[in-house]
């Protein structure tokens, strides 16, 4: 039996026939007989956790795990994120950030215009997400394309890959770099002052990760400082456990934002398709042991 | 003998060795010598024109030619365009603001997310911008692509070609339209009330090419009446001859713009390829005759 913490779609919810299946709630016996949660992480109930004795496995629908609780999961639970999810409509919001960024638009003002075409864009994850952007950037503007990553999901996308120990290196070389990491212990803060004030001037640096794999206070002083260097972002720091919008960052005029919209707000289409990749890998976590994206708990 | 409007580059002025070449001004005599004239078209003084008895040629930095006066240039005279030396750049911007409207990067509040990827985007104009801006729309996000043009340059570019008579029924497809048009007598207002009204209401329209093929007070009509309809443009209506950027579109929360920088403002690089595509193409049609985009001048 499963427990999914929201009401599924129907095409998700076929996809698990077969299985019990309760959605939102569920009685005492219930919990104790499911086998699996399907969760976004901000839903999960970890008070529920202990009467759910027989949980083998937990499969969120968002792609990012950063929000999961690691603590207060059993360690024999195996917890499989849906990265790969939200690749395509998050790669396009990757690039509307990039070209806005670059072209100022949305400034309301007559703004330099940054041509992208021929450059060099550097990549921070070489996920699915990551991955796409540089093929975007490859077959769209004919940039040269580096990678750095821990691992390279699709490594011809990168014109060069690299390891993390060579971020900070890379970055001078970039006029346009696009942050798609996933937030964990690793990639917490990697870009500080130091890494932020290597960049070109004339450069722009996109997040469609985790807002706290930027360091706040350091972009901060960074944009104020070089009025040239621009960032655009998707994701912001969160307070109190909540992604807070209103950041300083928009009184500055070469700061761009949208409100962590690329998952798909408005776009129930992205949204259903991201929950139907989630069922499909939690039934094979379920039945084949062949699912996808199992968590290296020892990251968080 | 050419005479320039502006100072050239050094690259430009190198391509024009084994020419006399006048800069900016020039006496009588050599004004009657000179048997070409290069000019950005706000630049062209018609009264010189008269004394230019050898004129035989004009070569426009500018791509467009719609506001070169043409009844104040003798028959005889050959004038050339520069079409195409703007195409890197200008697909760019027009991406810029197609992807910035669709994800709402500039509104400043949480706004509806457009998903391109895999949608139909319909192009207006099949000369090199519109072609460069289908191929961005097949290679980076798999678009299925229309394109409505009297002649196409790059027809692999478009999944489907059709002619000016089938533009307002291949409107209600699109998901996204970008307009590449050039101005001239055919495609002044071609974007009217009637033709607008048939776009999808979560549609996005975006205006590379001039302000004029749209009319003004229908698309301020018909982003009043649809909120949900998206227009982005770099390019705004001229009065008394010289383009206005302060529309009264700027005050509507669906509108965006940019400052008719897609040329390349600040990009030294681009205007600079731009000017030696000009000169080149002047060499060409004083030595060989095999110049590209001579003007077709009963299209204006």
């Amino acid at each position: 039996m499963i427990f999914s913490t929201s009401r599924l779609h129907p095409e998700a919810r076929r996809t698990l026939d077969g299985f019990g299946l309760f959605e939102v709630s569920a009685d005492e016996s219930a919990l104790a007989g499911c086998v699996a949660l399907l969760a976004w992480p901000s839903d999960i109930d970890y008070s529920l956790l202990a009467r759910m004795t027989s949980l083998r496995v937990i499969q969120t629908i968002s792609a990012g795990v950063d929000d999961v609780d690691f603590a207060k999961i059993p360690a024999g639970v195996a917890v499989y994120s849906n990265a790969g999810a939200y690749t395509g409509p998050a790669a396009e919001h990757a690039w509307a950030l990039l070209l806005a960024a670059a072209k100022g638009v949305g400034v309301r003002s007559r703004t330099e215009n940054y041509i992208l075409g021929g450059r060099t864009l550097l990549v921070l994850g070489g996920g699915a997400i990551g991955s796409a952007v540089a093929k975007i950037g490859k077959a769209a503007f004919r940039m040269r394309t580096v990678g750095v990553s821990r691992s390279f999901k699709d490594p011809g996308a990168f014109d060069a890959r690299r390891g993390p120990d060579e971020l900070e290196g890379s970055i001078p070389e970039a006029d346009a770099i696009v942050d798609a990491l996933p937030l964990n212990r690793r990639t917490r803060s990697v870009l500080g002052y130091r890494e932020l004030s290597k960049m070109k001037r004339a450069a722009v640096l996109v997040n469609v990760g985790r807002a706290e794999t930027v360091d706040e206070p350091s972009m901060v002083r960074v944009l104020k400082e070089r009025p040239e260097t621009r960032y655009a972002t998707d994701v912001f720091w969160r307070r109190e456990g909540k992604e807070d919008f209103s950041s300083g960052l928009w009184s500055l005029p070469n700061f761009y934002g949208t409100f962590h919209t690329a998952g798909g707000l408005g776009a129930e289409e992205a949204l259903r398709r991201a929950e139907e990749a989630a069922v499909g890998n939690l039934r094979l976590a379920l039945t084949s042991g062949r699912a996808r994206n199992l968590v290296d708990r020892s990251d968080y």
